[in-house]
Protein backbone atom coordinates (compact mmCIF):
# COMPACT_ATOMS: atom_id res chain seq x y z
CA UNK A 1 0.00 0.00 0.00
CA UNK A 2 1.31 3.21 -0.96
CA UNK A 3 2.58 5.61 1.82
CA UNK A 4 0.19 9.07 1.85
CA UNK A 5 3.47 11.39 0.92
CA UNK A 6 3.75 8.55 -2.26
CA UNK A 7 -0.17 9.05 -2.98
CA UNK A 8 1.02 13.19 -2.55
CA UNK A 9 3.41 12.26 -4.92
CA UNK A 10 1.32 10.23 -7.42
CA UNK A 11 -0.90 13.65 -7.43
CA UNK A 12 1.43 16.15 -7.76
CA UNK A 13 2.68 14.25 -11.17
CA UNK A 14 -0.87 13.86 -12.26
CA UNK A 15 -1.10 17.54 -11.93
CA UNK A 16 2.65 18.29 -13.49
CA UNK A 17 0.41 16.33 -16.13
CA UNK A 18 -2.50 18.20 -16.71
CA UNK A 19 0.06 21.61 -17.08
CA UNK A 20 -0.36 22.66 -13.23
CA UNK A 21 1.89 23.25 -10.51
CA UNK A 22 2.66 19.26 -9.27
CA UNK A 23 1.95 19.88 -6.02
CA UNK A 24 -0.60 16.98 -4.51
CA UNK A 25 -1.87 15.99 -1.18
CA UNK A 26 -3.62 13.30 0.59
CA UNK A 27 -5.64 13.31 4.20
CA UNK A 28 -5.82 10.08 5.86
CA UNK A 29 -7.58 9.50 9.06
CA UNK A 30 -5.91 7.59 11.70
CA UNK A 31 -6.42 4.21 11.08
CA UNK A 32 -4.81 5.59 7.56
CA UNK A 33 -7.53 5.37 5.15
CA UNK A 34 -7.73 7.86 2.63
CA UNK A 35 -10.18 10.61 3.01
CA UNK A 36 -9.53 13.42 0.02
CA UNK A 37 -6.54 13.14 -2.66
CA UNK A 38 -5.99 15.93 -4.70
CA UNK A 39 -3.92 17.75 -7.50
CA UNK A 40 -3.55 21.62 -7.79
CA UNK A 41 -6.27 22.53 -10.07
CA UNK A 42 -5.59 26.41 -10.31
CA UNK A 43 -5.83 26.26 -14.14
CA UNK A 44 -8.18 24.13 -14.99
CA UNK A 45 -10.77 25.88 -12.53
CA UNK A 46 -9.86 29.54 -13.21
CA UNK A 47 -9.50 29.23 -9.10
CA UNK A 48 -6.27 30.32 -7.15
CA UNK A 49 -7.40 29.22 -4.37
CA UNK A 50 -7.85 25.32 -5.91
CA UNK A 51 -4.70 23.94 -4.16
CA UNK A 52 -4.09 20.60 -3.44
CA UNK A 53 -4.41 20.99 0.19
CA UNK A 54 -7.70 22.80 -0.25
CA UNK A 55 -9.05 20.08 -2.21
CA UNK A 56 -8.05 17.44 -0.43
CA UNK A 57 -9.27 18.79 2.55
CA UNK A 58 -12.65 19.76 1.19
CA UNK A 59 -13.22 16.21 0.16
CA UNK A 60 -12.43 14.79 3.17
CA UNK A 61 -14.74 16.89 5.48
CA UNK A 62 -17.17 15.97 2.50
CA UNK A 63 -16.62 12.11 3.28
CA UNK A 64 -17.08 12.86 7.20
CA UNK A 65 -20.12 15.36 6.43
CA UNK A 66 -17.97 17.29 9.17
CA UNK A 67 -15.92 20.56 9.01
CA UNK A 68 -13.83 18.86 11.51
CA UNK A 69 -10.32 16.42 10.96
CA UNK A 70 -9.41 15.60 14.63
CA UNK A 71 -7.43 12.72 14.03
CA UNK A 72 -6.52 13.10 10.26
CA UNK A 73 -3.08 14.51 8.57
CA UNK A 74 -2.94 16.79 5.80
CA UNK A 75 0.27 15.32 3.81
CA UNK A 76 1.56 17.18 0.88
CA UNK A 77 4.41 17.52 -1.35
CA UNK A 78 5.09 21.40 -0.83
CA UNK A 79 5.01 22.81 2.92
CA UNK A 80 2.03 24.83 2.38
CA UNK A 81 1.15 28.50 1.67
CA UNK A 82 -0.53 30.48 4.66
CA UNK A 83 -3.27 30.43 3.06
CA UNK A 84 -3.69 26.42 3.03
CA UNK A 85 -1.80 26.64 6.58
CA UNK A 86 -4.52 28.34 7.95
CA UNK A 87 -7.15 26.43 6.18
CA UNK A 88 -5.78 23.00 7.71
CA UNK A 89 -5.56 24.51 10.93
CA UNK A 90 -9.69 25.77 10.43
CA UNK A 91 -10.20 21.70 9.12
CA UNK A 92 -8.53 20.90 12.80
CA UNK A 93 -6.34 18.43 11.29
CA UNK A 94 -3.84 17.15 13.89
CA UNK A 95 -0.73 16.82 11.73
CA UNK A 96 0.63 18.43 8.90
CA UNK A 97 3.54 16.73 6.86
CA UNK A 98 5.08 17.81 4.03
CA UNK A 99 7.82 17.37 1.23
CA UNK A 100 9.78 20.17 -0.31
CA UNK A 101 10.25 23.15 2.33
CA UNK A 102 9.22 26.37 0.32
CA UNK A 103 11.07 29.70 1.49
CA UNK A 104 9.13 31.83 -0.82
CA UNK A 105 6.05 30.85 -0.81
CA UNK A 106 5.35 28.55 2.24
CA UNK A 107 3.40 29.92 5.62
CA UNK A 108 4.45 27.09 8.10
CA UNK A 109 8.43 27.22 8.81
CA UNK A 110 8.50 30.44 7.01
CA UNK A 111 7.08 34.04 5.83
CA UNK A 112 3.50 34.30 7.97
CA UNK A 113 4.45 31.02 9.95
CA UNK A 114 0.50 30.44 10.29
CA UNK A 115 0.84 28.22 13.29
CA UNK A 116 2.82 30.04 15.51
CA UNK A 117 0.70 32.96 15.68
CA UNK A 118 -0.80 33.87 19.06
CA UNK A 119 -4.14 33.72 17.28
CA UNK A 120 -4.03 30.38 16.09
CA UNK A 121 -6.46 28.86 17.80
CA UNK A 122 -5.30 25.10 17.04
CA UNK A 123 -1.90 24.42 15.64
CA UNK A 124 -1.38 20.98 13.77
CA UNK A 125 2.09 19.28 14.84
CA UNK A 126 4.18 19.65 11.92
CA UNK A 127 6.49 17.27 9.88
CA UNK A 128 8.66 18.42 7.16
CA UNK A 129 10.95 17.10 4.94
CA UNK A 130 9.13 13.94 3.56
CA UNK A 131 11.17 12.98 0.21
CA UNK A 132 12.23 16.35 -0.03
CA UNK A 133 14.34 15.66 -3.02
CA UNK A 134 11.64 14.05 -5.12
CA UNK A 135 9.02 16.48 -4.10
CA UNK A 136 11.48 19.07 -4.80
CA UNK A 137 12.68 17.59 -8.22
CA UNK A 138 8.96 17.68 -9.63
CA UNK A 139 8.64 21.25 -9.06
CA UNK A 140 12.10 22.13 -10.25
CA UNK A 141 11.60 19.53 -13.12
CA UNK A 142 8.36 21.35 -14.01
CA UNK A 143 9.43 25.11 -13.96
CA UNK A 144 12.63 24.38 -15.96
CA UNK A 145 10.50 23.03 -18.99
CA UNK A 146 8.47 26.14 -18.97
CA UNK A 147 11.03 28.40 -19.00
CA UNK A 148 12.02 29.75 -22.31
CA UNK A 149 15.33 28.96 -24.09
CA UNK B 1 -28.37 50.69 -6.34
CA UNK B 2 -26.85 49.66 -3.33
CA UNK B 3 -23.13 49.97 -2.26
CA UNK B 4 -20.44 47.10 -2.15
CA UNK B 5 -20.67 47.29 1.47
CA UNK B 6 -24.44 47.49 1.52
CA UNK B 7 -24.32 44.10 -0.32
CA UNK B 8 -21.78 42.25 1.58
CA UNK B 9 -23.94 43.27 4.60
CA UNK B 10 -27.12 41.92 2.74
CA UNK B 11 -25.02 38.64 2.20
CA UNK B 12 -23.74 38.66 6.19
CA UNK B 13 -27.38 38.87 6.87
CA UNK B 14 -28.79 36.10 4.98
CA UNK B 15 -25.75 33.81 6.38
CA UNK B 16 -27.23 34.82 9.36
CA UNK B 17 -30.82 33.80 8.81
CA UNK B 18 -29.16 30.12 7.98
CA UNK B 19 -27.26 29.87 10.94
CA UNK B 20 -23.84 30.45 9.73
CA UNK B 21 -21.15 33.52 11.27
CA UNK B 22 -22.92 36.77 9.95
CA UNK B 23 -19.75 37.61 7.32
CA UNK B 24 -20.70 38.86 3.22
CA UNK B 25 -18.57 39.75 0.52
CA UNK B 26 -18.52 40.77 -2.71
CA UNK B 27 -16.34 41.23 -5.53
CA UNK B 28 -16.95 44.43 -8.24
CA UNK B 29 -15.15 45.77 -10.91
CA UNK B 30 -13.97 48.50 -12.23
CA UNK B 31 -17.29 49.58 -13.26
CA UNK B 32 -18.60 48.15 -9.79
CA UNK B 33 -19.99 45.60 -11.52
CA UNK B 34 -20.95 43.06 -9.03
CA UNK B 35 -19.05 39.91 -9.89
CA UNK B 36 -19.39 37.39 -6.93
CA UNK B 37 -21.09 37.95 -3.86
CA UNK B 38 -21.49 35.46 -1.21
CA UNK B 39 -22.04 34.90 2.52
CA UNK B 40 -20.12 31.92 4.90
CA UNK B 41 -21.55 28.62 4.38
CA UNK B 42 -18.79 26.70 6.15
CA UNK B 43 -21.87 25.19 8.17
CA UNK B 44 -23.83 24.32 5.17
CA UNK B 45 -20.98 22.80 3.31
CA UNK B 46 -19.13 21.30 6.37
CA UNK B 47 -16.21 23.32 5.12
CA UNK B 48 -14.47 25.51 6.85
CA UNK B 49 -12.73 27.15 4.15
CA UNK B 50 -16.11 27.91 2.85
CA UNK B 51 -15.73 31.68 3.81
CA UNK B 52 -17.37 34.20 2.45
CA UNK B 53 -14.87 35.76 0.23
CA UNK B 54 -13.17 32.75 -1.12
CA UNK B 55 -17.28 32.10 -2.18
CA UNK B 56 -17.31 35.52 -3.86
CA UNK B 57 -13.62 35.36 -5.02
CA UNK B 58 -14.10 32.25 -7.03
CA UNK B 59 -17.51 33.15 -8.41
CA UNK B 60 -16.24 36.67 -9.75
CA UNK B 61 -13.48 34.37 -11.47
CA UNK B 62 -15.51 31.81 -13.06
CA UNK B 63 -17.94 34.94 -14.31
CA UNK B 64 -14.66 36.13 -15.64
CA UNK B 65 -13.19 32.89 -16.26
CA UNK B 66 -9.75 34.06 -15.30
CA UNK B 67 -8.37 32.99 -12.22
CA UNK B 68 -7.11 36.42 -12.10
CA UNK B 69 -9.38 39.56 -10.87
CA UNK B 70 -6.61 42.92 -11.55
CA UNK B 71 -9.30 45.38 -11.46
CA UNK B 72 -11.36 44.03 -8.73
CA UNK B 73 -12.24 45.03 -5.35
CA UNK B 74 -13.00 42.68 -2.81
CA UNK B 75 -15.78 44.14 -0.13
CA UNK B 76 -16.41 42.56 2.71
CA UNK B 77 -17.91 43.04 6.42
CA UNK B 78 -14.79 41.53 9.05
CA UNK B 79 -11.53 41.48 8.04
CA UNK B 80 -10.05 38.61 6.41
CA UNK B 81 -8.47 36.21 8.02
CA UNK B 82 -5.34 35.13 6.62
CA UNK B 83 -6.56 32.49 4.63
CA UNK B 84 -8.80 34.78 2.94
CA UNK B 85 -6.64 37.32 2.92
CA UNK B 86 -3.95 35.13 0.81
CA UNK B 87 -6.47 34.20 -1.21
CA UNK B 88 -7.69 37.58 -2.46
CA UNK B 89 -3.95 38.04 -2.75
CA UNK B 90 -3.34 35.11 -5.02
CA UNK B 91 -6.85 36.22 -6.83
CA UNK B 92 -4.81 39.58 -8.00
CA UNK B 93 -7.43 41.90 -6.55
CA UNK B 94 -6.63 45.52 -6.41
CA UNK B 95 -8.72 46.49 -3.23
CA UNK B 96 -9.74 44.80 -0.20
CA UNK B 97 -12.72 46.89 1.37
CA UNK B 98 -13.58 45.78 5.31
CA UNK B 99 -15.92 46.62 7.54
CA UNK B 100 -15.34 45.43 10.74
CA UNK B 101 -11.39 45.24 12.17
CA UNK B 102 -10.96 41.80 13.81
CA UNK B 103 -8.16 42.10 16.22
CA UNK B 104 -8.39 38.17 17.02
CA UNK B 105 -9.22 36.39 13.76
CA UNK B 106 -7.99 39.10 10.85
CA UNK B 107 -5.21 37.98 9.12
CA UNK B 108 -4.61 41.98 7.35
CA UNK B 109 -3.94 44.58 9.95
CA UNK B 110 -3.57 41.94 12.71
CA UNK B 111 -2.05 38.69 13.33
CA UNK B 112 -0.49 36.78 10.44
CA UNK B 113 -0.76 40.47 8.36
CA UNK B 114 -0.49 38.67 5.07
CA UNK B 115 0.30 41.93 2.61
CA UNK B 116 3.00 42.74 4.67
CA UNK B 117 4.94 39.47 4.51
CA UNK B 118 7.98 40.19 2.46
CA UNK B 119 7.02 36.91 0.68
CA UNK B 120 3.86 38.35 -0.29
CA UNK B 121 3.64 38.57 -4.17
CA UNK B 122 0.90 41.10 -4.52
CA UNK B 123 0.05 43.67 -1.80
CA UNK B 124 -3.90 44.81 -2.68
CA UNK B 125 -4.77 47.95 -1.31
CA UNK B 126 -6.44 47.74 2.17
CA UNK B 127 -9.73 49.87 3.52
CA UNK B 128 -11.10 48.82 6.62
CA UNK B 129 -13.72 50.51 9.36
CA UNK B 130 -16.56 50.60 6.14
CA UNK B 131 -20.05 50.92 7.82
CA UNK B 132 -17.84 49.45 10.90
CA UNK B 133 -20.73 49.55 13.79
CA UNK B 134 -23.18 47.82 11.19
CA UNK B 135 -20.98 44.91 10.52
CA UNK B 136 -19.74 44.38 13.87
CA UNK B 137 -23.06 44.99 15.39
CA UNK B 138 -24.37 41.66 12.90
CA UNK B 139 -21.69 39.57 14.45
CA UNK B 140 -22.05 40.38 17.97
CA UNK B 141 -25.66 40.07 18.21
CA UNK B 142 -25.39 36.37 16.15
CA UNK B 143 -22.74 35.24 18.98
CA UNK B 144 -24.80 36.83 21.86
CA UNK B 145 -27.76 34.91 20.85
CA UNK B 146 -25.67 31.67 20.84
CA UNK B 147 -24.27 31.79 23.98
CA UNK B 148 -26.82 29.95 26.40
CA UNK B 149 -27.82 32.15 29.78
Amino acid sequence: MPTPIEIALEEAALAAARGEVPVGAVVTGPDGAVLGRAGNRVEELHDPSAHAEILALRQAAGQLRSPRLPDCTLTVTLEPCPMCAQAASFFRVRRVAFGAYDPKGGGVEHGARIFAAPSCHHAPEVIGGLREGECATLLRDFFRAKRPG
